[in-house]
């Protein structure tokens, strides 16, 4: 599993008090940048100079609001590694409480927007991380 | 159906040309908020005034990316309606192609963020609109 | 004048109910872009094929908060037209009331991020506006 | 000085490969939370019960463009502390490079929005730190 610490800070909040669903995104894409950078030694900005790694799905399920101050722990492990996609999931809790949890998949993708096999070290790892995480 | 149109603008756009899939949820938002104001004569910052409308649950596919330029066409349609909860499908086209469609769920919730029943006239006036898409 | 009209969202309200003032600057900006596209016939997306158009100075002056349901009259004049740069003043208003003020400059620049000069169509348009608004 | 680390995420860039401006505002808010969090412990979710700082001004000179994968660092600190508002200098580098730089005021206002005086402690503390910041 891979851990993201996201304080729930003002920006996030709507008029409600409560966190905007959309930038649940954004805190979601922050933590799968942050994982592809420090686990996949593979930072975004290398990424997007010859591909891309768009997200084609995602299932979100939102269980109870996060407030203004709240320190969302993310945990995201990885589902299923495919030959130009891997699925994860994301599970989002604070104190204890389930806040919101993510299914979604991305896919490898080359300039012209063409799925395109993992590299080979990265299929590697995404298969190496998704077994550490099975034990 | 209640149709919105949404420009993909400069702000929408990342460096990879295409929307930023978060930036769709703030045009899902959006096109959410519309139908409030238009169809159900209950804008959202009346509702805010006592209760709320979060979303619980939203299913997105992405099938095509956008680009900055486009005119996206959003169709919003009820395919639920519940006691406390309403279910929508969105489909956004541009120029006919199809660019991404979500299943999602609202819950009418009251200032504790329990789930509370809508007011009786939002609740026929929802059904109305869903029988009316369906001939 | 340019005028933009601009209703309050949910999405650019905070949790004390008024606009988050970083959306307060996408608005300017969406009412540039919009401006570029009606005004100057040189939509956003076109200009980025080979240049950009960054904002290189802004002071922007809030006088009274938005909420949400508010319609935002934006109304935008050119204050002086460089070679490569052109001032804007941008004011917004609410029924009546001034809501904020800004004074920005955009510069022109080549895809190296150089300054370069405006196309002579572009130049001779914004001065062309400019005099109008005088009159 | 108070400094804060700020790396250039995907989120916050543009079809340019460059940073969004509006999200460097959301940077800035970012910074002074953290600010008022960790120096004045005085956290805005704090404030936000009975009270709000709004940024009344704001004036921002940006130098050169950042990119994705840079590491920005912020240095915030005091200009002016007044009877209900306070003045700041921001300034962003990246490398030893100057990206940005604002100078804007804050004001200490009541439920009604009206400016009230800074709490005791909260004034003494100010002029500590600015009172330090220029030794």
């Amino acid at each position: 599993m891979f851990r993201y610490v996201q304080p729930v800070l003002f920006k996030h909040c709507d008029p409600a008090g409560i966190v905007f669903y959309p930038r649940y995104f954004e805190m979601i894409n922050d933590c799968m940048e942050q994982f592809f950078d420090e686990r996949l030694k593979w930072p975004f900005h290398e990424i997007h100079a010859s591909a891309a790694v768009p997200t084609v799905e995602i299932t979100t399920r939102f269980k109870a609001p996060s407030r203004h101050g709240d320190k969302l722990d993310l945990a995201l492990g990885i589902s299923k590694v495919g030959r130009t996609s891997c699925g994860f999931a994301l599970e989002a809790r604070c104190a204890g409480q389930e806040r919101f949890a993510s299914d979604l998949t991305l896919v490898h993708v080359n300039k012209d927007g063409k799925p395109s096999q993992w590299p080979d070290t990265i299929k590697a790892r995404l298969q190496q991380l998704k077994e550490c995480q099975e034990q």
